[in-house]
């Protein structure tokens, strides 16, 4: 069975490699830098399903032309409080950066704004686009759709992704609220971890291809994931779906992510957010008061076994204290799938 | 045991009823309009938790001054694409209106906007205001605060409410999809009513005061609703009240709509958002799309047990329909309370 016992690389080592592996993919060193933030993030804040583990899936769409390394994303329409994206199948971390900046450009002159991304990828952990809002003292949001892990209530076709949501918001001496839900019990990425540690999953994360419950993660590839509060978490993976898929002009339901009958592979949509707190309140007046309500939790009595109450994103919080201290935690066949990666792509780095 | 079979009253009864009652109460014409087309909607929709029988507990709040009848709701700052109005202590539902008309008049100018509401109280369905963006072809979104019914993850203090999220999204021939959800499993109201009507409730829907699941409703009173997907729904609740309680400079955490310390009453703030669909592509291109998409739910295969497939708001709007056609469902107790609450008003209406 593969060990789930992390290596920690030091940060900078990660990021030469990352560089050195992508532009050996055809990145721009612009781009390379975005992507290698964003899959340095994900990993130092803990968030392993998002990082580096998705890396030799990132280097199978730039293989087959589905995600073009070559991309300029561009504005193709705008209004003072929207901005409507085309990544032009960049990344889905570089599609997702260039809108988000701009949504927050937006923000800053109007108060709020709100964007969309079409002919994107996968865009690695939605948190990380919503936190770019913090250093604006901003409040930021972002989805996606996804590729279809989730059956409608009721039914047993794989028919929208689990499309998550993120917000960031700014606190003064606690560290921000950082929520990143998707709308099924369980991350899909972290059931393929599972299945790649040989390892069982909890009752009640996914169901097989017939609807029923099932622990062998292997059921997920053409089951679908459990969906949180019964028709409440499919119902916001569906409205996600109409406005990071549909309304962004993104292939939308199944077809997210997928091969299509014609030879086409569909794209995946984000939808951002971001409200100036300025706009309503001096941003150091807010802030306090969100470290007031975060104490409020803090402070809470506790349910007998709980040691700790945390808030959102808190945890991550603390994993990227220890990353920074101790190196970016991998595990192992994510270090050796990255090695191998890397002689494909000519590059000569190694972890 | 209190009967849960429906008296039906025909909806021009029902409005003339409630307009007498209102201004007996003190409301303006105006104002007793816009509460009454909001009860009168959610009880034809079939959200009984958030019609008629909020009305006897919107009358005490009417009696102690928390709310004010004669309030007048005004904005105290805005920007392009944001809009911060003092509810002035209205009713939610006036309050709520008020804001999201101003909403939605930005978002025509500039694309999008956002708006916030301080110095308000229960505002009933979330979903209404979601849904007075649908005739300007937009998508609509409503969330509240409200009183602390949840525990933190891990805790046991009733620290903020279930906080619902409304959408709602034009379409073009099926009707529009309108997602209203609370983030706990059930609506308080419900367990409420359960109470009322002397039944139980199914397990995992609270929990009583020491955090142990419990199916006896009167445990709610200082129990929690259980959270949807563990941490998610109570991490989005949190999340909720950063932003329309905090960020609205309204009240927070469990002073929402509670009696405090010195007398006086927390207030319960709203946030709302609309997106122009025009902004991203023709209202004809979009909602023709979203048809598509809720066909895919519609015509999927069903896991045994289930004969049809429904995506969020079909049912309310089935129930709206038939409530065109017989007549507003009502719990016969809430009739009784209504008749009784009319005559304490000086109404001679009744029903």
């Amino acid at each position: 069975m593969p060990s789930d016992e992390y290596v920690r690389i030091p940060e900078a080592d990660l990021r030469r490699f990352d560089l050195a592996l992508l532009q050996g993919l055809g990145l721009s060193a612009d781009h390379a830098e975005i992507l290698a933030d964003n899959l340095i993030a994900a990993d130092m804040r803990g968030v392993r399903t998002h990082g580096h583990v998705m890396l030799p899936k990132y280097g199978k769409e730039i293989g087959r032309g589905s995600t073009n390394v070559q991309a300029q994303p561009r504005i193709v329409s705008e209004t003072p409080a929207t901005v409507h994206v085309d990544g032009d199948r960049a990344p889905g971390a570089v599609a997702g950066h260039f809108t988000m900046q701009a949504v927050i450009q937006k923000a800053r002159a109007n108060g709020a704004a709100t964007g969309f991304t079409k002919r994107s990828n996968h865009f690695g952990a939605a948190a990380h686009f919503a936190m770019m809002a913090l250093p604006h003292q901003m409040i930021g949001f972002a989805a996606t759709n996804a590729g279809p892990t989730m059956f409608p209530f009721g039914g047993r076709r794989r028919i929208v992704g689990n499309n998550p949501i993120a917000f960031a918001i700014p606190a003064a001496r606690e560290r921000p609220i950082v929520l990143d839900m998707a709308m099924s019990v369980s991350a899909n990425s972290r059931v393929a971890i599972a299945e790649r540690l040989g390892q069982q999953v909890p009752e009640g994360w996914i169901l097989d291809r017939d609807g029923r419950p099932s622990t062998d993660p292997a059921d997920l590839a053409e089951g679908a994931g459990v969906s949180i509060g019964g028709p409440k978490g499919i119902g916001l993976s569906q409205v996600v779906d109409l406005l990071a898929g549909v309304l962004a002009g993104a292939s939308f339901g199944p077809a997210v992510g997928r091969p299509q009958p014609d030879g086409s592979h569909g794209d995946t949509g984000h939808w951002f957010h971001a409200i100036d707190v300025a706009a309503f309140m001096p941003p150091d007046a807010f802030t306090a008061l969100v470290d007031q309500q975060i104490g409020l939790f803090h402070n809470a009595p506790r349910v007998e076994g709980t040691s700790r109450i945390f808030v959102p994103g808190e945890i991550e919080w603390e994993r990227l204290d220890e990353s920074r201290q101790l190196g970016v935690p991998l595990l192992p066949f994510v270090v050796d799938d990255l090695n191998a990666q890397a002689e494909q792509a000519g590059s000569s780095e190694r972890l």
